[in-house]
């Protein structure tokens, strides 16, 4: 029998699906799980975008361009026009999600063994892209004391080698909800000009803040035209995670230009994805203003539950759906699957992302858990009162 | 500025897009092209498949499991008991189209430097795919003389070294049109049982065979089952390439688990095309009866119009819906170029994909070319006037 491959073999799991089996089990066993592990929005999708579908008269659902459709790619640049940014629909290829608008470009922008600087916790599919093009990923470790701010220029310096190409961040951050500030961006500025390297900034999350603050998108900076690389999507914007449109965005004309041949390799992004995207730009501003709202309520419920509880720490980050907080345990591996296999408080359970699967740094992140604070305001106080009191019961037990 | 990667310098381009630019300036002096040169079907995508769409109540457009909605895998699963054939849900991840598919099996199965072996000319994309994998093809020529043929045994095992790790074949054929027998299916398996190799094969156009011929999938070659790897697509059966909806089809689980690794990284296939694809499951057996026989109209007309043709090499295959021929110029590439540039028949002119962007081996298919009959037979007749006219004028310059 002829053997799969060793890079196969090597892809990292996903942190959030070892827990699978035992939220199936527990699932069967009649306990209710209240999901805070996985960033699937349960905000509705904008009606424009069913209706966009519903109304379409095509007779043949026919391939797209591979950078997608000029009519949404103009839509987009529109939308960029929108939030102050200059973006052609040259500056733009439309992809199957930004997991894809990621993998072209780190194929575009790295070869096998060249280096990628990654402040840690992150998101973990970053793992996964990086392990299938080869790619190592040097993390620089964010604390949880300091909220996950950037950590110093030194910290980067010291990573930063021959074989250091760039730099990605995601902002705001999918997994700490940390929002970078202008500042921040500057500092990496800095280190990617003086050192040469590309900035790669996942800003899928960018509308998503709050207390006021605002977000800096990496395009809004002068002098990084050659540098900056932007992944965007419509999924998490929109709830709208299953329509496969994410997105490249970038003045580097040659980056483009090798993107773009990853991109025809495999054809062409969904047609019914873009005519739904397409009608998303239509949608009023109400909408995202509506569901900012809606999730600022749950995070400061999140916020305040969360800090009530004894011997938890919980940052108080200004964007994203997400809380990455550290948990009076021994493993938080550990707490979440006695949480579905040992535990329920009054037939109910949580089920969250544990920490460790989203550093690089082996042993860090083991007490630490992701919460996406994606379920209305009664359920997720439902959530709380169990961890409240399933922590009490794993230390007692 | 930082440099892009040797990897994505190095992508190919694919041999059809270099005459775009050519076929953009000609339409915009306003000559009429008939487009010969790419496979997407002109046929009308099943009713069924819209209304899925347009008759869907889902509130939230959320992300599939990775390998795709059990729902959906369970009807693909009936659409191959209807082929005889015993594949369970389990058996089948659901992918963005065939593309994705040969991708994440290309990784599962190959590591860098691996070959595989590939009778050309074969569909350019398989190029990229290795390239971006860092895999080598090692290509085994087929010949027009035999109508493109499976190459003998001896061939094949000239190449095979340490390094081999497996073959890749399209069947029916993308670019030649050409059907495996289940004499020449025998001799494959042969030969991977006896070194040990993968066996990968793309069955997209399995429906579309004629002349009384009947396709063997690989699928249902005993003692291959750890062997053998099936693409699959409903980009070309149902004419919805934009649904973007492939599948891997395999009873290695060791290759599943590894292609599921990579399918994870991505997150999931397009919901809207698995509602698409569950919809064409249901599709009546005449859609595809009617759409064969519209296909072997075309392929017969092509034939005998190409046959007619001074100097004109038309091979009679059995399937898909391609001719690769010979024509009596220096260069394919030269040729096509000229009919966009520089010749007109009653304002009109063909495009064509040149053959030597199929073949792996350099100087090979320079005469050669492929042929898409996806217009309607009017067209396809103007088209082979068009052909007929531009060869004489070529070569009486």
């Amino acid at each position: 029998m002829p053997k799969v491959s060793k890079r196969g073999l090597s892809m990292p799991s996903s942190p959030i699906r070892k827990l699978f089996p035992f939220a199936d089990k527990a699932r069967k066993e009649g306990k209710k799980i209240y999901q805070l592990n996985i960033g699937q929005p349960d905000i509705a999708t904008p009606k424009e975008a069913f209706d966009a579908v519903k109304n379409t008269d095509l007779e043949v659902l026919a391939y797209s361009p591979s950078e997608g459709y000029e009519w949404y790619r103009d839509k987009i640049a529109g939308y960029y026009k929108g939030l102050g940014l200059e973006i052609s629909s040259r500056e733009i290829i439309v992809t199957a999600g930004a997991s894809e608008a990621l993998n072209f470009v780190m194929n575009s922008c790295f070869d096998p063994e060249d280096e990628i600087i990654v402040p840690e916790p992150f998101y973990a599919n970053y793992n996964g892209f990086s392990k299938a093009g080869n790619i190592r990923v040097k993390p620089i470790t964010a604390s949880i004391e300091s909220g996950f701010a950037l950590p110093p220029m030194e910290d980067f310096e010291k990573e930063i080698s021959s074989s250091t190409k760039g730099i990605l961040i995601c902002n705001p951050s999918n997994p700490t909800g940390y929002l970078y500030s202008k500042e921040e961006l500057e500092v990496l500025k800095n280190i990617v000009l003086k050192h040469d390297l590309f900035l790669l900034v996942d800003e899928v999350y960018r509308e998503f803040v709050y207390d006021g603050k605002s977000h800096t998108s990496v395009l809004s900076l002068e002098g990084l035209e050659n540098h900056a690389i932007v992944f965007d999507s419509v999924s998490k914007r929109y709830s709208a995670c299953g329509a496969r449109i994410g997105m490249i965005i970038s003045k580097n004309n040659e980056v483009m230009q090798a993107a773009l041949k990853f991109a025809q390799a495999r054809l062409s992004p969904p047609t019914m994805g873009q005519i739904m995207g397409a009608a998303m730009t239509t949608v009023s501003p109400s909408y995202i203003h509506e569901a900012i709202e809606e999730y600022d309520k749950r995070r400061k419920i999140c916020i305040e539950r969360l800090s009530a509880m004894e011997g938890v720490i919980c940052p108080h980050p200004g964007g994203a759906f997400y809380l990455f907080v550290k948990l009076p345990v021994d493993s938080t591996e550990n707490f979440c699957k006695w949480m579905l296999e040992s535990f329920d408080h009054e037939g109910e359970t949580v089920l969250m992302a544990p920490g460790a699967g989203f550093y690089a740094s082996e042993g860090l992140g083991e007490q630490e858990a992701r919460i996406a604070y994606v379920l209305n305001e009664k359920d997720l106080h439902r959530a709380m009162d169990c961890l409240e009191a399933g922590l009490k019961a794993y230390n007692n037990r």
